[in-house]
C-alpha cells in the first residue's frame, strides 16, 4: 500500500519531507566506466564503437552497417500496420503544429542613444537524438525529440538507437522518417553518446544531444556537456493528480497507474480534499492492478512510491504541488482552469476530467519530455528552444558612442581593464578631433 | 608572435584545425576534491562552509557573519565615487531595458479538434549568483547576472562572493543593490556552490545557480546540475574581429587586446581580406603592448593563442567564423550589417567600426555572459530565459477526446503501455454510453 498522509496530522511535515526526499533511483556509479568508454571512442573511433556494441548489445557491426540503409528503413516502414501508421501521423501532425508556435522571434530596435540593439535566433546545425532500445524503445519519444529539432530548422538530424541482438522496432524507424531524421545508427550506451559528441570515421559529430537513456547514457551526457549541448538528465516518470472528488475514482486510478506502469521507480501521487475519495481511488487502483498487463511493475511503483495526501482545500493542494514540482500534473477538479492558474511549478498540466495524462504522451501536441525529480522548479520540457540559440546584436553610431562610451570607460578603469577603456577612448578621441 | 595563416596556403586546413583544437585551459582535475567538499557541506552545513572559508580564503566567519549586513552594504555603497556610481546606474538601466524585451509570452489557443493548448512561463523562485573574488571580481558581471533574474521576476536573489582576507569590492556591493539582490554571502569556491544547491542552516537553497568561477566552482556546478539548474561552464574569453581594412588598425589592435588582457588563456583572432592590413594590426598590437598596464597577461595570450588569418573574401571569413563560433564577433568592415546577416554561430556580434566589444561588456545592453569555447554552436548568452521555465497546458473536451483519443490508444498499445490506453478508453466508453 502507498503512504496515506493527512495535512492535519502532527507528523505531516516530516512525512511529506520524507516523501519529497525519497531516493527513487538507484543510480549505480558508472562514471569511471563511462569515462573509459568515451576516451576509447575518442581515440579509436569506429573500431571502439563496434567492439563495445558487440560486447554490450551482442551485435556485430561494420563501419558500413552502423547505420540503417534507406532500403532497410523503407522495409520497416512498410511493415507497420495502417492503424499504427495513421496514429503516428496524427501524432506527428499535432506535435508539429504545437511546436511551430514555439519558434522564437528576432528583435531589432534603435534606442534613444542611437544604439541599434537586438538579437537573432538560429538553429543548431546538427542534433543527435538518443532512443533507448529494448522495453523503453518508444516511437512517441522519437516524434517528441525529432519534431522540435526539425521545426527549429536543424540541418542534420540523426538518431542512435541500440538494437540488442539486431532487433529493431519498425515503429521507431517510421517515426524517424515522419520526423525528418536523416540517419539512424544501430548503436547505444555511452559509446553512442561519445560518437555523437566527438565523431568517429562513420559518425559525424553533432552540436546537441537529447533523449533519455540508462545510467551509462546519463553519465556520458553529463561528461560531454560543454563539448556539445544536452537537454537534461531525466529521472523516472511522475504524476500528481489533484482531485476534489468530482471525477470517477476509477479514471484517476488508471491515470495514476499510467505512470506506475512505466517503471518500478515511477511515482504516482493523489492529493485530494476528500479522504473518502482518496480511499476510493486507492481501492480502484488495487482492483485495476489485479488485471493490468504490467502489474508487477505498476504494483512495485505504487507500493514503494505511491501516495495519497488529504488536504483541507485546493489552496493547500496547490502549495504542496509546487513543493513537489511534478513532471505531470492532472487537475481532476471542477474548477480546473482556476486551479491551473494557481500552480507555479509543474512540467505539464492536464486540465479537467477529460484530459488524461496519456493524451499528452502521444497526441495532445505539447512535448512529453518533461522535467522530473522536482526540476520543474528551474527547467522546462523539451521544445524548439532546445534546438536554437541566440546571437545578440549591437551597433553603435558615433553619437551613441559619445552618449554611453564614457560610462564604459569609467567601469573598465574600475575593473582595471585598461584596454577595454582604451578601445572606447581611441574612438571618442577621433570624434573630438573632428 | 601569434600565428599568421593564409587560406591560400597548402597547410591551411590542418593549421586552422590545430587552432580550433588548441587546448587553452589547463583545467586541473579537481573533481574528487570538489565531491568531498560538497559531501562535507551537505552533512555539516554551516560548520563545513566556515571551516573551508577559513582554510581557502583566510577569513574567519560565524553563521551570523556569513552574509553582509544591510548596514555594511550601505557603507560600501556610500564609499563608491559618484562617477562610478553614475556609470553603474547607466549600465544597469540599459541592461534592464534590453532584458525586459526578452520576457517570453504565454500562449493559449483552441484547435480544430476542440483541444485547448498552450503554455505559461514563470520565474524560478530563487537564484544564486556566483561572483568570483580577487582579480576577476567584476561589478559589471553582477549586473549581467542579477538584472535578467530580477527582470524574470525571481523572488529571492542571492550572491556568493568570496572575500579573501575579508577584502570586498564596494562596487560589487553597489551593483548588487542596484540589481535587486537580497543577500550577499562572503563565501566562494565549491563550498559556496554546495551551500546554494543544498542549503545550510544559514543559507537557504536556491533553484538556479549562475555566474563564472574557477576550476573548483566549475566542477561543483557540473556536479550539482540536475539538483539545481546552472547556466553554463564558462571558459576563457575570446574575440574574433573580421576586418576589410577600412577601420584604423590601432582600433582593432586595442579591441584584440581588450580580450587578451583578461586572461593568459584568452584568445584574440583577426580574420582579414588584406594581408598588409593584418600585418599593420599586428604591429599596432605590439606597439600598444609596450605600454599596456596588463601587458604581461595580454602578451602571453596574444603570443600563445592570438592569430591573424588572411582570407580571399568576406564569404570565406564568415565561413571560418562559423567554424570558430566565437564568443564575441566584431565586424570592422564597411558592409557590416550585410556581413552580420551571413553569420550563423556567434555569442554576440558587434557591428561596425563604432562598436568596440567593450561597449557590450558594460553599457550596450545585451548580456556579456556569453558562450565560449565554440559553444555558440548550441548555446546562448545569459538572458531572462535562464531564470524562467515553461509549463505546458492541455485541456480536452469530450469531443476533442473522441477525435484524438483513439490514436493515443493505438500508440499506447503499440508501446505495450496498457494503462495509458485504458485511461483514454475508460473516458471514451463513458461517452459511448451516453
Amino acid at each position: 500500500m502507498p503512504v496515506f498522509l493527512e495535512t492535519s496530522a502532527a507528523t505531516f511535515e516530516s512525512d511529506f519531507t520524507d516523501l519529497l526526499n525519497a531516493k527513487r533511483e538507484d543510480s549505480p556509479d558508472v562514471d569511471a566506466v563511462v569515462a573509459g568508454i568515451i576516451a576509447d571512442v575518442r581515440s579509436r573511433g569506429d573500431a571502439a564503437v563496434i567492439e563495445l556494441t558487440s560486447k554490450f548489445d551482442k551485435l556485430d557491426l561494420t563501419p558500413e552497417t552502423l547505420a540503417f540503409t534507406s532500403a532497410e528503413i523503407d522495409a520497416a516502414c512498410e511493415a507497420v500496420p495502417v492503424a499504427e501508421r495513421d496514429a503516428l501521423e496524427l501524432a506527428a501532425a499535432r506535435i508539429r503544429a504545437y511546436h511551430e508556435r514555439q519558434v522564437p522571434q528576432d528583435q531589432s530596435w534603435t534606442d534613444a542613444a542611437g544604439a541599434t540593439l537586438g538579437w537573432r535566433w538560429g538553429p543548431v546545425s546538427a542534433a543527435g537524438l538518443y532512443v533507448p532500445g529494448g522495453l523503453a524503445s518508444y516511437p512517441s519519444s522519437v516524434l517528441m525529440n525529432a519534431i522540435p529539432a526539425a521545426v527549429a530548422g536543424v540541418e542534420r538530424l540523426v538518431i542512435t538507437a541500440p538494437t540488442p541482438g539486431g532487433v529493431s522496432n519498425p515503429l521507431v524507424l517510421l517515426a524517424a522518417r515522419l520526423s525528418g531524421v536523416d540517419t539512424v545508427y544501430r548503436i547505444g550506451g555511452a559509446q553512442a553518446i561519445a560518437a555523437l559528441a566527438y565523431g568517429t570515421q562513420a559518425v559525424a559529430p553533432v552540436d546537441k544531444i537529447t533523449g533519455p537513456g540508462n545510467a551509462f547514457v546519463a553519465a556520458a551526457k553529463r561528461r560531454v556537456f560543454g563539448k556539445v549541448g544536452i537537454d537534461m538528465i531525466a529521472g523516472p516518470s511522475e504524476i500528481l493528480v489533484i482531485g476534489d472528488g468530482s471525477v470517477d475514482p476509477d479514471w484517476v486510478a488508471i491515470d495514476l497507474l499510467s505512470q506506475a506502469e512505466h517503471d518500478e521507480s515511477a511515482q504516482s501521487i493523489l492529493i485530494t480534499t476528500d479522504a473518502a475519495y482518496g480511499r476510493a481511488v486507492a481501492e480502484a487502483v488495487e482492483a485495476r492492478l489485479q488485471v493490468l498487463e504490467r502489474r508487477a511493475i505498476a504494483q512495485a511503483s505504487w507500493r514503494d512510491f505511491g501516495a495519497v495526501i488529504v488536504v483541507d482545500d485546493l489552496e493547500q493542494a496547490a502549495a504542496l504541488s509546487d513543493r513537489i514540482a511534478p513532471e505531470h500534473l492532472e487537475l481532476c477538479v471542477e474548477e480546473a482552469d482556476a486551479l491551473a492558474g494557481r500552480i507555479k511549478h509543474a512540467g505539464a498540466i492536464f486540465i479537467g476530467a477529460w484530459t488524461p495524462e496519456a493524451i499528452g504522451d502521444y497526441v495532445g501536441g505539447p512535448n512529453h519530455v518533461l522535467p522530473t525529480a522536482r526540476s520543474a522548479r528551474f527547467s522546462s520540457g523539451l521544445s524548439v528552444m532546445d534546438f536554437v540559440k541566440r546571437t545578440t546584436l549591437a551597433r553603435m553610431t558615433p553619437e551613441a558612442l559619445k552618449a554611453i562610451g564614457p560610462a564604459a570607460e569609467v567601469l573598465a578603469k574600475s575593473e582595471s581593464l585598461e584596454a577595454h577603456g582604451l578601445s572606447v577612448r581611441a574612438r571618442l578621441d577621433r570624434l573630438n578631433e573632428e
